[in-house]
């Protein structure tokens, strides 16, 4: 038996189908056109699935089962996806719509869940006896797992790490509250922080790698900056490194998980951004002699989102 | 078979024998005396444990297991008590020791979690896939039970709610830290935020109540003069909700548990506190439509430290 994993975002459908370890077969990717109607885009999503069964070699009933992973919210006993925002979905049959083109089961969860979810089957939390992954993106997703499978909570709306309250009267976030950890732990932070020291450092590297354009600096140029040891962007870094540390204690105080997961864009800073870290956790830890959680960059990159999403229906063993 | 539940405090020691279904069936205390050598203190409970069976009509054989919740952390595997800050106890080998007296299983866990768990057991949150406790006294503590069993993380370190940083650069903590949750829904916080109103409204129900000397103050003068609707104590009031609520929230984006449990001095206040959180909740919720955790008031009071502690040992049905 073969799995199908869906990574639904708001540019492109990818899917991709794997074995029961979780590699993958074969992928393929089509565009999600986000202002159609959602019964054109589940469409699509069900065509692609046959064609990436078809080039390898399996038929629909040697699929397992199917799992998606939506930038949203699901009701995973219904199949229906209950609020997505990017794509303005509300209320969406999707395990309905896409059993049209395909009968399988259908699992469907949220987008950082899956991601982490892949790491605990077959990347770097794998094996763990519980982990909490962390998008670090244009917001800041959470992905728990606990004993080899995914947490949603009890009203499928937990993981949400990214609108954890980390100041009061703090930064104002998008979702309508104020100083959400999202708001200093993601690349927009990053970016923010960047834009408020090139105003007093016209000749960092910061202003230069962007042209002197604060809306062309992105994070990686910040990252890229202070890792060649300059004065302005290392100051952003040190202090995007003590928030992330705060929120890494969060989640140490609060669920003392095996491993944490750092994935999402600014992961990819690698050694830089995970040497710094390990640096600073032992400062904010309650007990400073106690083991505490490991703190690793994810491993499996984009293709986590196809493996997860496969895994979901995956029982265990 | 009966389970015995030991609840040790830093003033007493609390022994009670229950059935199955953690109903108690005989109990007595002991002093904890704090400042004597451990061996003395384990002995204490030892002699105390035989007792409270022998009045209660069992024999040692008839105990299935033996509990003990401590106010600090333990290492269950070792049956050790690894930390124990107010008892000044480090790396107490507890279980080895309370076996010379009974030579019964013996379990160890936190006083917050065991007082979470007994809820889950025969309390407010029985038959709950999962919830929250928060203690909200001189600091506030977190007992957290996932699909019936208490959850203490992978190092034994988790739930530590109260020490989650909720404030960037706030309150300095007794912990080192600054910004701790507890600074800001503690009895402490209470008390802080009326000696503040204190200085500013001389005249206010507060400063009657406690005699004009803020040594005086408690926390349940504040509650109970903001109930009869003194202007002063009010506002603390509404600023404590407002925290609590952003503890309370950061427990559903995070875990989505399907009850948070308040227990502790503060929630004495029952409805008065209650409803005024509930009604505050939703305006934090990140998914406004969807359903969330229930909160409610902890229903076992005092006992719930002997409840959850005697039954740690009790096998999941």
């Amino acid at each position: 038996m073969v799995y199908v994993g869906i990574d639904l975002g708001g540019t492109c459908i990818n899917v991709g189908v794997t074995n029961a370890d979780g590699a993958i077969l074969h992928q393929e990717e089509t565009p999600t056109l986000v202002d159609r109607p959602y019964g054109e885009i589940i469409r699509d999503m069900g065509n692609c699935t046959l064609r990436v069964l078809r080039k390898a070699g399996f038929r629909e009933e040697d699929v397992s089962s199917i799992g998606i992973g939506i930038p949203g919210v699901a009701d995973q006993r219904t199949g229906t996806v209950i609020f997505c925002p990017n794509m303005r979905w509300k209320d969406v049959p999707l395990r309905d719509e896409l059993q049209k083109y395909i009968n399988r089961p259908v699992y469907i969860d949220n987008d950082a869940t899956v991601a982490g979810f892949a790491e605990s089957v077959c990347g770097v939390s794998a094996g763990c006896h519980s982990s909490v992954f962390l998008t670090l993106g244009t917001g800041v997703g959470g992905g728990i797992v606990i004993e080899g499978r995914p947490w949603n909570g009890f009203h499928g709306i937990g993981g949400e790490v990214g609108h954890i309250p980390m100041d009061i009267d703090g930064e104002p976030c998008t979702c309508g509250n104020s100083g959400c950890l999202e708001r200093y732990c993601s690349a927009t932070a990053v970016i923010r922080m960047g834009r408020q020291v090139m105003a007093n450092h016209p000749n960092s590297m910061i202003c230069r790698l962007c042209g002197g354009d604060e809306n062309k600096l992105n994070a990686k140029m910040v990252f890229d900056a202070a890792q060649e040891g300059d004065g302005a962007a290392m100051k952003v870094f040190l202090q995007y490194v003590d928030y992330l540390c705060k929120a890494i204690y969060t989640i140490i105080a609060f669920l003392d998980p095996e491993m944490i997961v750092l994935g999402g864009g600014l992961s990819k800073a690698g050694s830089f951004l995970l040497d710094a870290i390990r640096e600073q956790i032992p400062r904010y830890l309650l007990f400073k002699n106690l083991p505490y959680s490991r703190v690793e960059i994810a491993r499996l990159g984009a293709e986590a989102g196809i493996i997860g999403a496969a895994m979901l229906g995956k029982k265990p063993v």
